[in-house]
């Protein structure tokens, strides 16, 4: 049995929405367990009842946004690929955009965001490796710079036009993308 | 006539190359003046006969680099219109290469990041219109998405593999993003 005392189900829950609230606005490095605590109505006391430090409440934060994120980019359907890759960019944007102050704080303004990037970056190698392998990609396409391509692109379309000038029509914004990418600019 | 004591022609430059040695090693904020003269050999006084304060020595840097990277983007040879883009990307990416620590304090890690970024976007805007109405890109590809990603991609490219993983040969790395550009990754 636990030694800790009974947690009420959602103060641990209003810490780290406190703390999400914290890290994107102030970053990590100037991010407070004082203001955070202040802004959820609790004691520095509580803070250390549920979390070590202000690094493993983040690092719990970001665990879970990478799980998440993860599953997004698992989606599959390979009979129609264009498909299949627009339904995963939607999702992975707006999966960025739904939380948008969640995705600044542990990913964009992150201190680990190379570390972070750089799980990411290997997923979707993975993810591409397999489907020129399918045959859905051409041979001659080079698969890690298509990778940080990609990678690149959807976070500069999330980060810039969902999340900062809040563009809400994000299977446009999708579709828009994955065509230049599918079909090439070339006329 | 200026009041200004005569100047030695390149204590000017030793404290400009000082100055990014400083803003690349600790970016803007953490970057101090006191720094920048020891390493170049000179007095706080002598500083200050060049340069107003540390941001003025940064804009100096910035407005240089700026200037120089918009003269990359203007390559222009329409008659083959692959091999054009091709050599744009070629020289934009050498050019942050040839003086990653250059590029790294004025641009990746600048605290005017976001507004850099946008005078470039719209110099690549303005060219990516030019090209469409000339017939270079479809006319279904969203410019603005384009533009988009191909800075992103370049970013991407630049400062990864290029100024951090030191790759070398950028005319391939080049070549095979301007190919998933130009051709698009479907077989």
């Amino acid at each position: 049995m636990s030694s800790k005392p009974k947690q009420r189900p959602d103060t641990r829950e209003l810490l780290l929405k406190a703390a999400i609230k914290e890290f994107s606005e102030k970053g990590f490095e100037k991010a407070r367990i004082s203001d955070i605590v202040a802004s959820a109505g609790y004691s520095q006391r509580t803070f250390y009842i549920y979390f070590e430090s202000k690094d493993a409440i983040f690092k719990e934060l970001l665990t879970e946004w990478e799980k998440r994120l993860a599953n997004k980019f698992d989606i599959e359907d390979e009979k129609d690929y264009k498909q299949n890759i627009l339904n995963r960019w939607i999702q992975i944007i707006e999966f960025m955009a739904q939380d948008p102050e969640y995705s600044k704080a542990v990913y964009f303004k992150s201190p680990y965001f190379e570390e972070t990037r750089q799980h990411i970056f290997e997923h979707l190698m993975g993810i591409l490796i397999k489907e020129q392998s399918h045959g859905f990609l051409r041979t001659s396409v080079a698969v890690e710079i298509l990778a940080e391509s990609i990678l690149s692109g959807i976070e500069g379309i999330a980060y810039r036009h969902v999340i900062n000038k809040k563009e809400t029509d994000i299977p446009k914004l999708a579709e828009q993308m994955v065509d230049i990418y599918i079909y090439g600019v070339g006329i």
